[in-house]
Protein backbone atom coordinates (compact mmCIF):
# COMPACT_ATOMS: atom_id res chain seq x y z
CA UNK A 1 0.00 0.00 0.00
CA UNK A 2 1.90 2.94 -1.13
CA UNK A 3 -0.73 6.00 -0.73
CA UNK A 4 0.02 9.27 -1.07
CA UNK A 5 0.30 11.21 2.49
CA UNK A 6 -1.62 14.15 2.43
CA UNK A 7 -0.86 17.30 4.50
CA UNK A 8 -3.47 19.73 5.25
CA UNK A 9 -2.52 23.29 6.52
CA UNK A 10 -5.11 25.66 8.16
CA UNK A 11 -3.68 29.72 7.57
CA UNK A 12 -5.81 31.51 9.65
CA UNK A 13 -3.13 33.84 10.36
CA UNK A 14 -2.48 36.85 8.53
CA UNK A 15 1.29 37.83 9.75
CA UNK A 16 4.18 37.37 7.53
CA UNK A 17 6.01 35.01 9.24
CA UNK A 18 3.90 32.54 10.23
CA UNK A 19 2.67 32.21 6.34
CA UNK A 20 5.94 31.87 5.55
CA UNK A 21 6.25 29.09 8.01
CA UNK A 22 3.03 27.30 6.50
CA UNK A 23 4.51 28.10 2.92
CA UNK A 24 7.64 26.44 4.04
CA UNK A 25 6.03 23.62 5.02
CA UNK A 26 3.87 23.25 2.32
CA UNK A 27 6.76 23.31 -0.28
CA UNK A 28 8.85 21.17 1.92
CA UNK A 29 5.90 18.16 2.09
CA UNK A 30 5.07 18.46 -1.52
CA UNK A 31 8.94 18.02 -2.46
CA UNK A 32 8.04 14.71 -0.32
CA UNK A 33 5.52 13.60 -2.89
CA UNK A 34 2.71 14.40 -0.41
CA UNK A 35 -0.90 15.99 -1.52
CA UNK A 36 -0.76 19.26 0.13
CA UNK A 37 -3.49 22.00 0.70
CA UNK A 38 -2.95 25.17 2.44
CA UNK A 39 -6.91 25.89 3.30
CA UNK A 40 -6.85 29.69 4.26
CA UNK A 41 -9.44 31.10 6.39
CA UNK A 42 -10.03 34.78 8.20
CA UNK A 43 -7.09 36.57 8.40
CA UNK A 44 -5.07 34.19 6.17
CA UNK A 45 -6.86 35.09 3.21
CA UNK A 46 -4.85 38.18 2.95
CA UNK A 47 -2.30 36.08 1.73
CA UNK A 48 -4.33 35.47 -1.26
CA UNK A 49 -5.30 38.73 -2.29
CA UNK A 50 -3.93 40.87 -5.35
CA UNK A 51 -1.93 43.35 -4.73
CA UNK A 52 -4.51 45.78 -6.56
CA UNK A 53 -7.34 47.30 -5.64
CA UNK A 54 -10.19 45.94 -7.35
CA UNK A 55 -13.42 48.37 -7.82
CA UNK A 56 -16.24 46.26 -6.36
CA UNK A 57 -20.01 47.07 -5.15
CA UNK A 58 -19.79 46.72 -1.22
CA UNK A 59 -21.50 47.47 1.61
CA UNK A 60 -20.14 49.92 3.88
CA UNK A 61 -18.53 47.27 6.30
CA UNK A 62 -17.13 45.03 3.77
CA UNK A 63 -15.24 48.38 2.22
CA UNK A 64 -14.00 49.35 6.25
CA UNK A 65 -12.41 45.67 6.43
CA UNK A 66 -11.47 45.63 2.96
CA UNK A 67 -9.28 49.05 3.56
CA UNK A 68 -8.42 48.02 7.25
CA UNK A 69 -6.91 43.95 6.03
CA UNK A 70 -3.64 43.85 4.04
CA UNK A 71 -4.14 43.90 0.35
CA UNK A 72 -1.64 40.97 -0.30
CA UNK A 73 1.31 39.22 1.41
CA UNK A 74 3.78 42.48 1.08
CA UNK A 75 1.25 44.86 3.12
CA UNK A 76 1.02 41.88 6.03
CA UNK A 77 2.32 42.58 9.42
CA UNK A 78 5.05 40.45 11.71
CA UNK A 79 3.43 38.30 14.50
CA UNK A 80 6.30 39.95 16.98
CA UNK A 81 8.50 43.27 16.79
CA UNK A 82 6.07 45.07 14.19
CA UNK A 83 6.77 48.40 15.97
CA UNK A 84 6.03 51.13 13.36
CA UNK A 85 6.70 48.90 10.52
CA UNK A 86 10.15 48.11 11.74
CA UNK A 87 9.90 44.72 11.96
CA UNK A 88 8.69 43.91 8.42
CA UNK A 89 11.27 45.52 6.50
CA UNK A 90 13.93 44.27 8.82
CA UNK A 91 12.89 40.74 8.21
CA UNK A 92 12.37 41.35 4.77
CA UNK A 93 16.19 42.84 4.26
CA UNK A 94 17.18 39.70 6.11
CA UNK A 95 15.99 37.04 4.12
CA UNK A 96 17.38 38.60 1.10
CA UNK A 97 20.59 38.79 2.33
CA UNK A 98 20.44 35.21 3.52
CA UNK A 99 18.62 34.41 -0.36
CA UNK A 100 15.41 33.20 1.98
CA UNK A 101 12.60 32.80 -0.63
CA UNK A 102 10.35 36.00 -0.01
CA UNK A 103 6.55 35.12 0.92
CA UNK A 104 5.06 35.61 -2.80
CA UNK A 105 8.36 33.63 -4.22
CA UNK A 106 7.48 30.37 -1.76
CA UNK A 107 3.42 30.69 -2.98
CA UNK A 108 4.09 30.66 -6.79
CA UNK A 109 6.52 28.08 -6.15
CA UNK A 110 3.50 25.99 -4.14
CA UNK A 111 1.47 26.67 -6.87
CA UNK A 112 4.44 24.83 -9.64
CA UNK A 113 4.01 22.06 -7.12
CA UNK A 114 0.33 21.62 -7.17
CA UNK A 115 -0.49 23.01 -3.61
CA UNK A 116 -3.71 23.42 -3.31
CA UNK A 117 -4.37 26.62 -2.29
CA UNK A 118 -8.42 26.99 -0.61
CA UNK A 119 -10.21 30.30 0.11
CA UNK A 120 -12.55 29.70 3.00
CA UNK A 121 -15.43 30.49 1.10
CA UNK A 122 -17.73 30.94 4.17
CA UNK A 123 -14.54 33.62 6.14
CA UNK A 124 -14.96 35.14 2.82
CA UNK A 125 -18.22 36.31 2.73
CA UNK A 126 -17.78 37.28 6.34
CA UNK A 127 -14.97 39.72 5.37
CA UNK A 128 -16.58 40.63 2.47
CA UNK A 129 -13.90 39.35 -0.31
CA UNK A 130 -15.04 38.55 -3.19
CA UNK A 131 -13.38 36.24 -6.11
CA UNK A 132 -12.45 39.04 -7.84
CA UNK A 133 -9.94 40.42 -5.20
CA UNK A 134 -8.08 36.98 -4.79
CA UNK A 135 -5.83 35.14 -7.11
CA UNK A 136 -6.70 33.39 -10.11
CA UNK A 137 -6.30 29.20 -9.88
CA UNK A 138 -7.46 28.61 -6.43
CA UNK A 139 -9.91 26.77 -5.26
CA UNK A 140 -13.40 27.62 -2.82
CA UNK A 141 -14.46 25.42 -0.62
CA UNK A 142 -15.74 25.17 2.83
CA UNK A 143 -14.78 23.14 6.49
CA UNK A 144 -16.21 20.05 5.32
CA UNK A 145 -14.24 19.62 2.13
CA UNK A 146 -11.10 20.93 4.71
CA UNK A 147 -12.61 17.75 7.09
CA UNK A 148 -12.59 15.22 4.48
CA UNK A 149 -9.20 16.27 3.17
CA UNK A 150 -7.95 16.38 7.07
CA UNK A 151 -9.75 13.00 8.25
CA UNK A 152 -6.89 11.12 6.24
CA UNK A 153 -4.04 13.32 6.52
CA UNK A 154 -0.90 12.71 7.63
CA UNK A 155 0.14 16.16 8.77
CA UNK A 156 -2.42 18.37 9.78
CA UNK A 157 -1.63 21.86 11.33
CA UNK A 158 -3.62 24.96 12.71
CA UNK A 159 -1.21 28.05 11.80
CA UNK B 1 -13.07 -1.44 10.68
CA UNK B 2 -15.52 1.20 10.81
CA UNK B 3 -14.08 3.21 13.62
CA UNK B 4 -15.30 6.38 15.02
CA UNK B 5 -12.84 8.80 13.58
CA UNK B 6 -11.57 11.78 16.11
CA UNK B 7 -10.95 15.37 16.42
CA UNK B 8 -9.01 16.75 19.42
CA UNK B 9 -8.97 20.67 19.02
CA UNK B 10 -6.48 22.17 22.12
CA UNK B 11 -7.99 25.84 22.17
CA UNK B 12 -5.51 27.51 24.13
CA UNK B 13 -6.48 31.05 22.90
CA UNK B 14 -8.63 33.45 24.23
CA UNK B 15 -9.12 35.71 21.09
CA UNK B 16 -12.83 35.53 20.00
CA UNK B 17 -12.01 34.81 16.07
CA UNK B 18 -9.97 31.85 16.60
CA UNK B 19 -12.17 30.31 19.52
CA UNK B 20 -14.52 30.80 16.20
CA UNK B 21 -12.62 28.47 14.54
CA UNK B 22 -12.01 25.98 16.80
CA UNK B 23 -15.98 25.76 17.57
CA UNK B 24 -16.29 25.82 13.73
CA UNK B 25 -14.42 23.28 13.05
CA UNK B 26 -15.46 21.24 16.20
CA UNK B 27 -19.39 21.68 14.89
CA UNK B 28 -18.34 20.52 11.30
CA UNK B 29 -16.53 17.46 12.53
CA UNK B 30 -19.49 16.61 14.82
CA UNK B 31 -21.60 16.77 11.71
CA UNK B 32 -19.21 14.14 10.04
CA UNK B 33 -19.77 12.06 12.51
CA UNK B 34 -16.28 12.35 14.19
CA UNK B 35 -15.93 12.03 18.53
CA UNK B 36 -14.88 15.51 18.90
CA UNK B 37 -12.91 17.09 21.96
CA UNK B 38 -12.01 20.89 23.01
CA UNK B 39 -9.47 20.97 25.55
CA UNK B 40 -9.86 24.25 27.30
CA UNK B 41 -6.60 25.11 28.27
CA UNK B 42 -4.96 29.08 29.47
CA UNK B 43 -6.61 31.71 27.84
CA UNK B 44 -9.10 29.26 25.94
CA UNK B 45 -10.55 29.03 29.85
CA UNK B 46 -12.79 32.13 29.47
CA UNK B 47 -14.89 30.58 26.30
CA UNK B 48 -16.38 29.02 29.41
CA UNK B 49 -16.99 31.55 31.75
CA UNK B 50 -20.22 32.28 32.66
CA UNK B 51 -21.03 35.72 32.11
CA UNK B 52 -22.27 36.84 35.27
CA UNK B 53 -19.33 37.29 37.32
CA UNK B 54 -19.60 34.68 40.89
CA UNK B 55 -18.53 35.39 44.61
CA UNK B 56 -16.26 33.47 45.42
CA UNK B 57 -13.00 33.57 48.24
CA UNK B 58 -9.90 33.82 46.07
CA UNK B 59 -6.62 34.93 46.99
CA UNK B 60 -5.48 38.55 45.74
CA UNK B 61 -3.45 37.07 42.16
CA UNK B 62 -6.81 35.18 41.37
CA UNK B 63 -8.54 37.98 41.98
CA UNK B 64 -6.19 40.29 39.78
CA UNK B 65 -6.18 37.15 36.86
CA UNK B 66 -9.89 36.97 37.06
CA UNK B 67 -10.69 40.69 37.17
CA UNK B 68 -8.35 41.01 34.09
CA UNK B 69 -9.51 38.26 31.74
CA UNK B 70 -12.54 38.46 29.82
CA UNK B 71 -15.91 36.99 31.57
CA UNK B 72 -17.37 34.67 28.65
CA UNK B 73 -16.99 35.38 24.96
CA UNK B 74 -19.00 37.95 24.65
CA UNK B 75 -16.49 39.90 26.07
CA UNK B 76 -13.51 38.36 24.61
CA UNK B 77 -11.00 40.75 22.08
CA UNK B 78 -9.94 39.10 18.34
CA UNK B 79 -6.32 38.47 17.35
CA UNK B 80 -6.24 41.73 15.09
CA UNK B 81 -7.39 45.11 14.63
CA UNK B 82 -8.43 44.96 17.77
CA UNK B 83 -7.98 48.61 18.50
CA UNK B 84 -10.39 50.63 20.95
CA UNK B 85 -12.45 47.43 20.89
CA UNK B 86 -13.66 48.41 17.51
CA UNK B 87 -12.39 45.30 15.91
CA UNK B 88 -14.82 42.64 17.96
CA UNK B 89 -17.85 45.05 17.64
CA UNK B 90 -17.49 45.33 13.68
CA UNK B 91 -17.33 41.95 13.37
CA UNK B 92 -20.22 40.90 15.10
CA UNK B 93 -22.22 43.03 13.27
CA UNK B 94 -20.50 41.99 10.01
CA UNK B 95 -21.38 38.08 11.09
CA UNK B 96 -25.04 39.44 12.08
CA UNK B 97 -25.49 40.88 8.30
CA UNK B 98 -24.20 37.40 7.21
CA UNK B 99 -26.17 35.05 9.36
CA UNK B 100 -22.96 33.36 10.91
CA UNK B 101 -23.62 31.90 14.01
CA UNK B 102 -22.32 33.70 16.81
CA UNK B 103 -19.96 32.50 19.33
CA UNK B 104 -22.74 31.53 21.82
CA UNK B 105 -24.56 29.93 19.55
CA UNK B 106 -21.47 27.81 17.98
CA UNK B 107 -21.10 26.54 22.08
CA UNK B 108 -24.41 25.69 22.08
CA UNK B 109 -24.68 23.80 18.56
CA UNK B 110 -21.23 22.03 19.53
CA UNK B 111 -23.37 20.64 23.16
CA UNK B 112 -26.10 19.28 21.08
CA UNK B 113 -24.01 17.47 19.12
CA UNK B 114 -22.05 16.14 21.82
CA UNK B 115 -18.66 17.72 21.09
CA UNK B 116 -16.91 16.92 24.68
CA UNK B 117 -15.76 20.53 26.30
CA UNK B 118 -13.00 20.07 28.25
CA UNK B 119 -11.14 22.48 30.83
CA UNK B 120 -7.78 21.99 31.97
CA UNK B 121 -7.69 21.47 35.56
CA UNK B 122 -4.08 22.41 36.06
CA UNK B 123 -4.38 26.00 34.01
CA UNK B 124 -7.93 26.45 35.45
CA UNK B 125 -5.44 26.28 39.10
CA UNK B 126 -2.90 28.71 37.77
CA UNK B 127 -5.55 31.11 36.86
CA UNK B 128 -7.61 30.81 39.42
CA UNK B 129 -11.03 29.92 37.84
CA UNK B 130 -12.93 27.55 40.07
CA UNK B 131 -15.98 25.17 38.75
CA UNK B 132 -18.42 27.64 40.23
CA UNK B 133 -17.21 30.45 37.35
CA UNK B 134 -17.52 27.57 34.62
CA UNK B 135 -20.32 26.54 32.30
CA UNK B 136 -22.46 23.46 33.40
CA UNK B 137 -22.21 20.40 31.96
CA UNK B 138 -18.25 20.43 31.01
CA UNK B 139 -15.33 17.84 31.58
CA UNK B 140 -12.51 18.57 33.49
CA UNK B 141 -9.08 16.67 32.36
CA UNK B 142 -5.75 16.91 32.67
CA UNK B 143 -2.89 16.80 29.95
CA UNK B 144 -2.89 12.76 30.46
CA UNK B 145 -6.68 12.29 29.26
CA UNK B 146 -5.76 14.67 26.08
CA UNK B 147 -3.03 12.74 25.33
CA UNK B 148 -4.90 9.49 25.24
CA UNK B 149 -7.94 11.11 23.48
CA UNK B 150 -5.17 12.70 20.53
CA UNK B 151 -2.65 9.92 20.15
CA UNK B 152 -5.88 8.15 17.80
CA UNK B 153 -6.58 11.33 16.67
CA UNK B 154 -7.36 11.68 13.41
CA UNK B 155 -7.86 15.74 13.06
CA UNK B 156 -5.45 17.34 16.05
CA UNK B 157 -5.27 20.86 16.15
CA UNK B 158 -3.92 23.63 18.49
CA UNK B 159 -5.71 26.64 18.72
CA UNK C 1 2.45 -3.82 16.44
CA UNK C 2 3.64 -2.28 19.51
CA UNK C 3 5.23 0.67 17.48
CA UNK C 4 6.58 3.82 19.31
CA UNK C 5 3.93 6.40 18.73
CA UNK C 6 5.48 9.88 17.76
CA UNK C 7 4.62 13.18 18.64
CA UNK C 8 6.23 16.05 17.00
CA UNK C 9 5.56 19.74 17.91
CA UNK C 10 6.62 22.97 15.97
CA UNK C 11 7.14 25.77 18.17
CA UNK C 12 6.96 28.89 16.43
CA UNK C 13 5.81 30.99 18.85
CA UNK C 14 8.16 32.66 21.48
CA UNK C 15 5.08 33.49 24.14
CA UNK C 16 6.13 32.10 27.77
CA UNK C 17 3.35 30.42 27.69
CA UNK C 18 2.90 28.91 24.69
CA UNK C 19 6.22 27.58 24.91
CA UNK C 20 5.25 26.42 28.77
CA UNK C 21 2.09 24.57 26.41
CA UNK C 22 4.28 22.89 24.16
CA UNK C 23 6.74 21.71 26.83
CA UNK C 24 3.88 20.70 28.78
CA UNK C 25 2.49 18.48 26.82
CA UNK C 26 5.86 17.46 25.33
CA UNK C 27 6.53 15.73 28.43
CA UNK C 28 3.61 14.35 29.07
CA UNK C 29 3.78 12.61 25.45
CA UNK C 30 7.09 11.60 26.56
CA UNK C 31 5.73 10.27 29.99
CA UNK C 32 3.14 8.23 27.55
CA UNK C 33 6.06 6.74 26.21
CA UNK C 34 5.81 8.46 22.51
CA UNK C 35 8.95 9.60 20.86
CA UNK C 36 8.59 13.35 20.86
CA UNK C 37 10.31 16.27 18.96
CA UNK C 38 10.26 19.53 19.96
CA UNK C 39 11.12 21.54 16.29
CA UNK C 40 11.87 25.32 17.36
CA UNK C 41 11.56 27.63 14.48
CA UNK C 42 11.08 31.28 14.11
CA UNK C 43 10.76 32.67 17.63
CA UNK C 44 10.64 29.85 19.32
CA UNK C 45 14.24 29.08 19.16
CA UNK C 46 14.54 32.15 21.19
CA UNK C 47 13.15 28.93 24.01
CA UNK C 48 16.57 27.75 23.21
CA UNK C 49 19.06 30.49 23.88
CA UNK C 50 21.52 31.17 26.50
CA UNK C 51 20.86 33.47 28.89
CA UNK C 52 24.28 35.45 29.05
CA UNK C 53 25.14 37.21 25.88
CA UNK C 54 28.10 35.56 23.63
CA UNK C 55 30.65 37.54 21.73
CA UNK C 56 30.61 36.84 18.19
CA UNK C 57 31.06 38.15 14.81
CA UNK C 58 27.30 39.46 13.61
CA UNK C 59 26.53 41.74 10.89
CA UNK C 60 24.70 44.78 11.69
CA UNK C 61 21.52 43.26 11.00
CA UNK C 62 21.98 40.19 13.35
CA UNK C 63 23.05 42.16 16.35
CA UNK C 64 19.59 44.25 15.86
CA UNK C 65 17.29 40.73 16.37
CA UNK C 66 19.79 39.87 18.95
CA UNK C 67 19.40 42.67 21.24
CA UNK C 68 15.66 42.50 20.18
CA UNK C 69 14.90 39.09 20.95
CA UNK C 70 14.78 37.55 24.15
CA UNK C 71 17.66 35.86 25.41
CA UNK C 72 16.63 32.57 27.09
CA UNK C 73 13.10 31.68 28.37
CA UNK C 74 12.95 34.06 31.40
CA UNK C 75 13.24 37.18 29.24
CA UNK C 76 10.27 36.11 27.32
CA UNK C 77 6.67 37.93 27.62
CA UNK C 78 3.20 36.45 27.35
CA UNK C 79 0.85 35.90 24.41
CA UNK C 80 -1.42 38.23 26.71
CA UNK C 81 -1.99 40.92 29.09
CA UNK C 82 2.06 41.82 28.55
CA UNK C 83 1.61 45.23 29.69
CA UNK C 84 4.41 47.01 30.95
CA UNK C 85 5.86 43.42 31.50
CA UNK C 86 3.12 43.06 34.23
CA UNK C 87 1.98 39.70 32.98
CA UNK C 88 4.96 37.64 32.76
CA UNK C 89 6.10 38.57 36.59
CA UNK C 90 2.35 37.72 37.55
CA UNK C 91 2.13 34.54 35.89
CA UNK C 92 5.49 33.17 37.13
CA UNK C 93 4.36 34.24 40.80
CA UNK C 94 1.19 32.16 40.52
CA UNK C 95 2.81 29.56 38.78
CA UNK C 96 5.44 29.24 42.06
CA UNK C 97 2.38 29.51 44.48
CA UNK C 98 0.81 26.73 42.55
CA UNK C 99 4.02 24.63 42.34
CA UNK C 100 3.76 24.68 38.77
CA UNK C 101 7.29 24.19 37.23
CA UNK C 102 8.44 27.19 35.36
CA UNK C 103 9.72 27.08 31.59
CA UNK C 104 13.35 26.29 32.22
CA UNK C 105 12.45 23.27 34.53
CA UNK C 106 10.03 21.96 32.11
CA UNK C 107 12.96 22.66 29.49
CA UNK C 108 15.34 19.83 31.78
CA UNK C 109 12.65 17.90 32.18
CA UNK C 110 12.22 17.47 28.83
CA UNK C 111 15.45 16.79 28.35
CA UNK C 112 15.56 14.22 31.01
CA UNK C 113 13.32 11.93 29.32
CA UNK C 114 15.00 12.58 26.15
CA UNK C 115 12.34 14.72 24.49
CA UNK C 116 14.28 15.67 21.03
CA UNK C 117 15.08 19.54 21.04
CA UNK C 118 15.22 20.92 17.46
CA UNK C 119 17.10 23.91 15.91
CA UNK C 120 15.59 24.85 12.53
CA UNK C 121 18.47 25.81 11.14
CA UNK C 122 17.57 27.98 8.38
CA UNK C 123 15.30 30.62 10.66
CA UNK C 124 18.40 30.20 12.89
CA UNK C 125 20.22 31.65 9.64
CA UNK C 126 17.61 33.99 9.08
CA UNK C 127 17.80 35.58 12.71
CA UNK C 128 21.24 35.48 12.61
CA UNK C 129 21.47 33.11 15.38
CA UNK C 130 24.28 30.68 16.17
CA UNK C 131 25.35 27.87 17.58
CA UNK C 132 26.96 29.38 20.67
CA UNK C 133 24.25 31.00 21.50
CA UNK C 134 22.07 28.22 21.71
CA UNK C 135 21.80 25.58 24.58
CA UNK C 136 24.13 22.45 24.65
CA UNK C 137 22.77 19.08 23.45
CA UNK C 138 20.39 19.63 20.92
CA UNK C 139 20.23 18.87 17.09
CA UNK C 140 19.87 21.10 14.02
CA UNK C 141 17.90 20.29 11.02
CA UNK C 142 15.87 21.54 8.37
CA UNK C 143 11.86 21.32 7.19
CA UNK C 144 12.87 17.72 5.56
CA UNK C 145 13.61 16.14 9.00
CA UNK C 146 10.53 17.26 10.62
CA UNK C 147 8.45 16.14 7.76
CA UNK C 148 10.15 12.83 8.00
CA UNK C 149 9.44 12.50 11.69
CA UNK C 150 5.38 14.53 11.17
CA UNK C 151 4.48 12.07 8.43
CA UNK C 152 4.72 9.29 11.08
CA UNK C 153 3.16 10.84 13.90
CA UNK C 154 0.60 9.95 16.19
CA UNK C 155 0.33 14.09 17.50
CA UNK C 156 1.48 16.82 15.33
CA UNK C 157 1.23 20.42 16.71
CA UNK C 158 1.73 23.64 15.49
CA UNK C 159 2.42 25.97 18.10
Amino acid sequence: MSETKKTNIILFSGDYDKAMAAYIIANGAAAYDHEVTIFHTFWGLNALRKDEPIQLKKGLMEKMFGRMMPRGVNKMGISKMNFAGFGPKMIKDVMKKHNVMPLPDLISMAQEQEVNLVACTMTMDLLGLQKEELMDDIQYAGVAAYLADAEDGAVNLFI
